[in-house]
């Protein structure tokens, strides 16, 4: 058993963190803070936890949380880059589900998070959480950077492409939609139900905070800086994220008639939490939902030099909390999926 | 044609009423209001208006409301108490969206809107502006209250049956569901999609503001004090409210063998806005999406003495600025559905 | 471990029974049937069961049921009364989620359901599967009748005050409203997407074969037959139910000033699924998505005669499936709540 | 005024048809055909019709539409080629809403479509409906092949591209998404709201009929094939088509620093149902709910040599029906915004 605490446990991931640790064997929750609700059991705010977690929400400041093995920041960026050392120094590990140690140029990270950087050195000690990528690092990890969600979607569904070299990395296209609460719990009128219901619409053409973030982790395995673009878009729908990709095979993938339904089946053969569906299929959100899947489906449209790629993960589960689980696993020995062996919510 | 003034423009009834008064023949758009927006064209905020409403938002003490013929408050409870006299000794007819001029019971209505209230003369001189209860005062009206959402699909769903004195008013029951637009467009957390959408609740249980506004109406129908348990639910969609209404009928009634359907359909036979389905159907709130009916059924399970009828409207037109026209053009002895012949869309 | 089969699979409750026993720790899945899917991958129907569930469908003539410990009929009405038989002759139990079993008066029910009962002996012998009500005869069961999903969410919100004769049995009002998994997985237009989105509807009103079934358990507790109008609606969202309940105190109870709250909270106290929550709670359908859990609130309006009472499930987990694993628990002696600990998933 | 027919009205684009054509001032409804409900009320069907259109369904053998002035199929594919010429002969005008004369390439046409076609020569005569590209031809034609949902807000979005020359036209993208309404009133699983509800997901990746219909309209403006990639997607909406165009500029164009804003409000600018946003704008599918505008906005993120294009319609509007009208207007030299100025049901 590993004592957990929460910081900033009123949001999404939040609740999400809990819905999963509540019933994770070896986890004991320890504390979950929040500096407006302090008192406040947490079941009152979430009623699905009614039976499942007796805390209350504690002052950050006031609780205990060095006491703790692991700690998760489900904080708004800019809390976690200051408040991580001294949990650090005391020997705790972190997670920070925020975006405060996902990049490594500082310079991007300013630019995109509008914030200088508390704490450069714990940046270049971070180790980003894709177990995919980055399994044996995120084994020894004092210090974990959780992926952002359109960015865990996107980045596995291009990964094996761009890692074989097999596509033009300069024109790799994202095209991502996610459900509405990937805007998080937050006071706002356009994710309100009025604004965003029975419509469809994009977001953030000019430019994402996720796109650094993939092209970070493709252009290191290309080992050239790679040209994205990258669309999300708001669904009307509360969980759920799809992606479609399209990249363009190079003149000698083409001539090696390369397979890439075998490429992807390999790639991901030994992976937990990435299921690549036979040739044909059509990744469904809801298949995954509540799920740490992420699901994908390779296509080459009659058979020419593009190749689309639909993945689907839950916004909340591999997208955020359930990935930070997993990472949690690796980072204390437990089994990659304790806590996760959840069949997705369908219908 | 008549000038037409909006105050407080940027909600839900506001740029409903501009959807209306755009197309209206007989109406100029003279000037619309707030005070946050000051400049901003109205059709940036509501890119459904554009190309049909070039107006910019003006500062509410700057707009030359008094040179309009009417004014409509589509303003937050409380403002219209205020500003609607200088307007109305200026010679401006004033409807007002809001809940100042409702109830005419002062203290009951301290009571529900939590302030004292400005201007009690005003309230007496008010004309509740239910057309199917009050056509004629409403056609001379100065100064016109426009009724609640809820009010209009529950009052008209129990209106004949009262007005017969067939069923014990001691003991209605109001069922009453409506979508997340009925909420207004406020920056709150529980119209959020991700907290509204995909589930299903009452709220306000314990009271309701729209509670006392149907108990006067119908007492005043029933020559007594109704009883009314009224309990209101939230749906996860944007527009639309069903009202299922319970009533017992009277020994008297049941020993009359008295014909309900027959009933309403004679009450409403001259109602441009009062639809009595064929007996068996099945209102849907989107057969009165975007239109200014109020739609019914009627029934009698097992033929007991329970009367069940089910009443929609959509709360943003006949609950709100659909029934703000519709008044507008008794007030101006303009044809009743002129501006409001719009087919519901469905699907 | 028991052998476990299902007749049935392809509906909702069926690929909910999967959800939930493929993480069942005493259930070994030993056949899933299908007449019109022999031999599909029940996962390549319900891409959330792969890598959970295996099996494939299996024709119902040739799979090996008699050698189950229990077998569930997911089935349309009117299979199980026939074919549960050789089942039983077999020694194997039945649970049946359709309605074959749940009404003891056979006119009743060929009534409602349109047939000339196959094995009204099976009737007699049937245990109704209401935990809450039954839990010792479940216990001994060889067939169970699972009761039907509106039906629990109604039952559950008005036993405690039938059963303590505090409300006028003959005028209770039920007003349930209900997602579209509910009408099952069938192709028909009534519940296409484009018809039942972004609307809302009652439906039934005349009459609804869930009706019989709640009279039937509320009069049995009653002492004598009790009067209900019970009328279902129609959600725009895919899971979960609401019941709003009304019932009027008798003057007996008005008199002892009896407190509502204190007995949902007595009559509970020990359930595992069903929550009363404290006063002023608002029960949402989402806090039960996915979980067994039935959750209540209980209110008098104005302090009024009027008991209201706001009962949520997940129609098609205690509505359905959920509540078969809990009575197939109950049967074979494990722990109630075996492989029903789930937390809802919210948001 | 004109009599106008319609053949096969019981699906969505019938319905549509009646919605805008019952408030034309220059239409009288004449006729409306379904074989399978001879003698019913459209308006029981179609409740939103209630006191709008009286016409009850007739058989397509029966009805006199050889005296309308021009006759609507909304029909399946296949019915309209057959049943035209007879109407043609008799000096009837035809819009068919189906795909029957869409498609130039009677190969194509018939690998699409599964059919062998059935009047070539029709298919040679007929014109195809988008006025943005054709509108003298649409004035003079005696039949016309209105086009489909994704073709109109796909083809809208890249024809000023395409035309001026300055894209790749060999690696054109359009990442499209619909609304559940596209997929027609049938009684099918895949679009039932417990299906398509809350979830979202790509199909026909491998090959979908609107993909030779875009490229043969953008193949005849470059002066050669194009290179398209199109993925379709299902959103959890009725209503509302979303696409999102990639392009990628010339080395040419590039180095022209040409202005693809300006491009487009030039292209655009005396079309009354296309709508250029602003630059930095996000069009929503709800600011054109029930509505015939095509809105648009174009970026090029960070600046670089990829152009991305949002295009939204109504699919029932701009998509089908409203098209159908507009083309109908032009057809008959009324306004051609006639039946048409409608403003967007938002909220």
């Amino acid at each position: 058993m590993i004592r957990v605490g929460i910081v900033g446990g009123t949001g999404y991931t939040g609740v999400e963190l809990l819905r999963l640790l509540a019933l994770h064997p070896e986890v004991e929750l320890a504390a979950i803070t929040s500096r407006g609700n302090v008192g406040e059991k947490v079941a009152e705010m979430f009623p699905n936890l009614r039976g499942h977690v007796d805390l209350a929400f504690s002052d950050p400041a006031a609780a205990d949380l060095k006491s703790c093995d692991v700690v998760f920041f489900a904080t708004p960026n800019g809390i976690a880059m200051s408040a991580a050392r001294e949990l650090l120094d005391a020997g705790v590990r972190v997670v920070d589900l925020a975006a405060d140690f996902r990049i490594q140029d500082l310079n991007v990270w300013s630019k995109w998070y509008g914030m200088t950087h508390a704490s450069p050195d714990l940046v270049r000690e971070a180790v980003y959480g894709l177990p995919e990528l980055n399994r044996e690092a995120i084994r020894g990890a004092r210090l974990l950077a959780n992926p952002g969600c359109h960015v865990t979607a996107v980045t596995l569904g291009l990964l094996p492409l761009v890692q074989a070299g097999w596509v033009d990395s300069s024109s790799l296209i994202a095209d991502s939609k996610s459900g509405v609460s990937g805007a998080g719990r937050k006071a706002e009128i356009p994710t309100l139900m009025a604004e965003a219901g029975e419509s469809f619409r994009a977001y953030a053409v000019g430019g994402h905070r996720h796109h650094p973030e993939i092209c970070q982790t493709l252009s290191l395995l290309s080992g050239q800086p790679v040209g994205l673009t990258f669309v999300p878009h708001l669904v009307p729908m509360v969980r759920g994220i799809e992606a479609t990709l399209y990249a363009r095979l190079t003149a000698e993938a083409m001539r090696e008639r390369v397979d890439v339904q075998a490429l992807f089946e390999q790639a991901y053969a030994d992976e937990p939490f990435v299921d690549v569906m036979p040739p044909g299929s059509l990744p469904e959100t809801r298949s995954v939902r509540g799920n740490n899947m992420c699901r994908l489906a390779v296509y080459r449209p009659q058979g020419g030099d593009t190749v689309v790629v639909s993945s689907v993960i839950d916004n909340l589960v591999k997208g955020a909390s359930g990935q930070a689980v997993q990472n949690m696993n690796l980072m204390f020995g437990f089994p990659e999926d304790m806590g996760l062996r959840i069949v997705g919510l369908l219908p």
